[in-house]
């Protein structure tokens, strides 16, 4: 667990310098030039040295749908993932590898996985979660995907008398699941957290979100929900509360500085300004809300409020990939678009610090994480500046920030353990995991879902689209 | 020249089948299963055959500016781009490889180059250029880019008197520039096109347009520019015309079926109508109209109303990359967020059609190029499917567009010529070209133009930022 890095590009206000960084048992004891040698060298010559990067919100399992869905919007997108869900526990070890790896590949080095469970395999789903994840050994946030609600209570009724089938599982159950997976798994120094995870006001009650408050502060656990992601969630939230979704959030106290809300396209401006007091941190998934048309979240107003943002991929069936470099980029440039002055746009090295320190603060480890400090835990990635992707030789924050950066990770740690090095996944063989996902998936046009078919004819009237 | 693929999956309406592809003398001969072997077979077993697609507006010199110039609009990014530009022949020979590279290994077999020419080394610059392309092998469309005003003309006046510099070279000059490369370089069938190209209404007069025109119909050229790129074109055009930028082009006569027009942002419905009587081809470059804060081109309408609409990267220093790949999806879905009814919104197997066939349609090729026909030229492209960012298996066509994939060529052929074996450029060396674009440059944060002080105080009063 301990190495130094020499001769490494590292960032410093508003320029470079090229330093030897020091990390002995999984942390930074040293940055300076010149320093002894202790552990491992690194060769950091032609390389950058950043933080790893938070991959803020994601669904693992997802990515066994990659490719499936047609182009739709969220709700009827849901229904479809409903149809094709894994319901295998061995599905769920190898996409939670499989993203875990993308993830780190792209310059995270850890990741949030909202955790869709198996039904009735619940604890199993997320056990085989944290197995991958620790084989791999990225810093993972295991966020157990809740609900007690059905899917079709995600539509907001319009004029309609709608009927929903109730939830399967009861409340008490589904929190004991949760309560019992922090028990079991919860261990933030083994690089393993549980936090407590709402779907989203669409599909939860209020009892189910206090229910997890209380297992929140019990375990001092973070909190992880959906947020008015698409013009439908807004319409619904005004139909169960006579409110903002974010206000009914802030009354019944779910809203504190660890919770991370993922999306947040339709916010309002007393909803910024709730957001920015309880300090709450807006989780960015820019490929997920074009996919899926939800909409442009207003970031750069976020920004201006002081809200804390970061970056996520999203599932990839929603995106369809897990590179965290495409979410930070197009996350930056999507909103010069619609932010006239220029002066305001999110800048490279902006952008590099949402997607390190931002995901950090929004999991309450920013003093253990997200920036290269001495003391701070070494979560650490080195870019090979030699690529053609990053050449030529220009500013290489705005080059891996704005390229298309290909195989440019030569080396990451996570708590200083090396997990790539020389651009390969060290702790798992990557081509087996590969000849796995091939076995176990077949090719073919992407199938029909009688789910859409059922819900459509209702969305397309209450969204008007008729 | 002649090879057989063995087993390839390709796409037919809605479907896939796997098949045999013959290639005779450059020319698709047969698709069928169980083919004899004529020439070199290559294995197609678990791979996606293309057509190859269209990089269908750059500009390759830009490559020395990636990750040069800060967060601007096109006004002042232009007034940095002039400012840095690469003045040395051997910087044109070594990005135009560069460029074709990174278009090749994402699947482009045919790149649009709006060449930037070397004061002085015009026609060197232009036989520089068709020299790289011709050592890669790929099929090059090179645009000359000209004008006859000096970079301020693109501004705007709005209440303000301006003068501007008159631009350096007469026009006269210009043209006889561009009517030599045509004798000089002009050669279709050996795969090196020239096109006429002013750089658009914002900095061309009408007399260059006819001249270009005069040019094109006395040696059957395709014309190519940049249109209404930006909020300050429509203003400028409105400023010089009295009428929109399209309904000017009309009226000289630059539109038709061999126009294609890069961007087309700000267009009214009537310019909409023009496009399509005309048969003028769009160029979607979405990533540059993001990161230059452009604008969302209303793409969904221009399909609605039956325009030709293609894909471009534009330079390397507006994007900050040349990956057709991930042209095409952000220029798919980022139009999900503008259109409100889903079922409008532009399918993967329509935008691999977009790609293909729309620019060949674009550049008058259709007949030649942008299908998997037999009879037509074996510009083709195959995939590996085996690569984890293409799995698991699902939708072969919805990965690779919706998906990030990540050394996914594994061949690449022009006119039956194999540019890409086992995902390595065969016809250059690529660790030399890399290590001569390193030789080249040198690291540091983002230069200071003195170009862009100079233009600021009058653009950002006369969009009316301050």
């Amino acid at each position: 667990m301990n190495l130094t890095i020499k001769k490494a590009l590292i960032s410093v206000t508003d320029n470079y310098i090229t330093t030897d960084v020091q990390v002995v048992n999984g942390k930074i004891t040293a940055i300076a030039p010149n320093l002894e040698i202790i552990g491992t060298e690194i060769n950091g010559e032609n390389k950058l040295l950043l933080p790893g990067f938070f991959n803020a919100h994601t669904h693992s399992s997802e990515m066994w749908q990659r490719g499936v869905i047609p182009p739709l919007p969220l709700e009827l997108w849901l229904a479809h993932l409903y149809d094709f869900t894994p319901l295998e526990v061995e599905q769920i070890y190898l996409s939670a590898l499989g993203t875990a790896v993308e993830t780190l590949l792209s310059g995270g080095t850890s990741v949030v996985d909202h955790l869709v469970l198996i039904p009735g395999k619940e604890l199993e789903t997320i056990a085989t979660a944290v197995r991958a994840y620790q084989e791999v050994g990225i810093r993972a946030f295991i966020a157990p995907l809740i609900q007690d609600q059905s899917l079709s209570a995600g539509i907001p009724n319009g004029k309609a008398q709608l009927n929903h089938e109730p939830y399967f599982r009861p409340l008490a159950e589904t929190l004991a699941i949760v309560e019992a997976a922090v028990k079991q798994f919860h261990q933030p120094e083994a690089g393993i957290n549980i936090l407590v995870a709402p779907t989203g006001i669409q599909l939860c009650s209020d009892d189910l979100f206090t229910g997890c408050i209380a297992l929140s502060n019990k375990y001092n656990l973070c909190r992880h929900t959906h947020l008015l992601e698409t013009k439908a969630q807004e319409k619904l939230a005004e139909e169960k509360y006579g409110c903002t979704g974010v206000e009914h959030l802030q009354e019944i106290g779910f809203l504190n500085s660890g919770t991370t809300l993922a999306h947040c396209v339709w916010l309002s401006k007393s909803d910024i300004n709730i957001l920015a007091q309880t300090q709450s941190t807006v989780v960015h998934n820019p490929l997920s809300n074009l996919r899926l048309g939800s909409g442009i979240a207003p970031i750069i107003k976020y920004i201006q409020a002081g809200i804390n943002v970061t970056f996520g991929c999203d599932g990839a069936s929603s995106n369809d990939s897990q590179d965290l470099l495409e979410a930070i980029k197009i996350g930056s440039i999507l909103h010069n678009v619609t932010e006239r002055d220029y002066q305001n746009w999110i800048t490279p090295r902006q952008a590099l610090g949402m997607a390190s320190l931002g995901g950090a603060k929004g999991l309450n480890v920013e003093n253990q994480l997200g920036s290269l400090t001495v003391g701070k835990q070494a979560d650490l990635v080195l870019y090979d500046l030699n690529n053609l992707s990053l050449l030529p030789r220009t500013d290489p924050i705005s080059l891996l920030v704005l390229g298309r950066p290909i195989n440019v990770v030569n080396s990451a740690w996570v708590n200083g353990k090396q997990i790539i090095n020389n651009g390969q996944i060290t702790t798992i063989n990557v081509d087996e995991l590969r000849q796995e996902i091939f076995n176990r998936s077949h090719w073919g046009t992407q199938p029909k879902s009688v789910n859409v078919d059922k819900l459509s004819p209702h969305y397309r009237q209450v969204m008007g689209l008729d």
